[in-house]
């Protein structure tokens, strides 16, 4: 579908598109708020949902737990309007910057999926690392948004 | 080594550190500049790389491509001082806030990897989409900093 990737400098610093993707079609996908410039999610798209994306300006995944095209914000009604794509050196990965307005990109109801921090320094039992809260309100109610909807979070 | 991951509530809510690495034991890593926000590499942790991370406040991940730790900065001086480590909500991918200094975190030598930005809108042939620059200046001469070491970036 893309550019066929067949010499490294060109991948590097050529002016072409050349995404690769994984032995499952995948590439992972940073997605960060246009405004505040945080992380607010971590995903994959096949190369359907990065033409998606590109052409309608509108974030498209691909749903590792539900195998399909996802547009997101279809249930949740937080779609992402992209501002930027940027690729990386080699094109194994895709950065987005959204604007999300005052929604929410994280299926448990906080703004961003990156909610809790790890703390730093010495471990004494790697079993027993507390995590701490950064964010305290969920935007949304999962519950009310998403009803019988499986959970996304396997463990 | 880490806490057993046997409840989603708890995985998604919960106050312990117990992340999902992948069939390869890797875990995706985003990394920020701290002081501009920008993201500057995307990258994968086992679960060793994971613990000097948190334990030496420097930036480790695994290279896929050395088959080894990597302890970044360490051929190139351009180490990544960690100031947050943020897991998201199924703890299945990690953001890294760090402070670079003036310094480069790309192989290419421009300060992010994300130097290229994609155009957003209909496209007329996947083939030929046509990438920009965003970063003019390199920060350092890959030629003299890496002298014969093998390219990360494969085909």
């Amino acid at each position: 579908m893309f550019k066929k990737r067949n010499n490294i400098k060109e991948i590097e610093e050529g002016k072409y598109l050349e995404p690769k993707f994984d032995k499952n079609g995948l590439i992972p996908v940073i997605t960060t708020d246009n405004k505040t410039g945080d992380i607010l999610m971590h995903g994959y798209m096949n190369d359907e949902a990065f033409i998606k994306t590109i052409e309608t300006k509108e974030a498209h995944y691909w749903s590792r737990s539900r195998n399909s095209i996802w547009h997101k914000g279809q249930t949740s009604g937080f779609v992402q309007i992209v501002k930027e794509i940027r690729i990386d050196d080699d094109q194994d990965s895709v950065w987005l910057s959204v604007d999300i307005g005052d929604g929410a990109s994280c299926h448990v109801g906080y703004r961003s999926c990156f909610y809790r921090s790890v703390p730093l320094g010495k471990i004494k039992n790697a079993k027993n690392i507390k995590i701490k809260f950064k964010e305290s309100k969920k935007i949304f109610d999962p519950k009310k948004v998403y009803k019988d909807e499986p959970n996304p979070t396997k463990i």
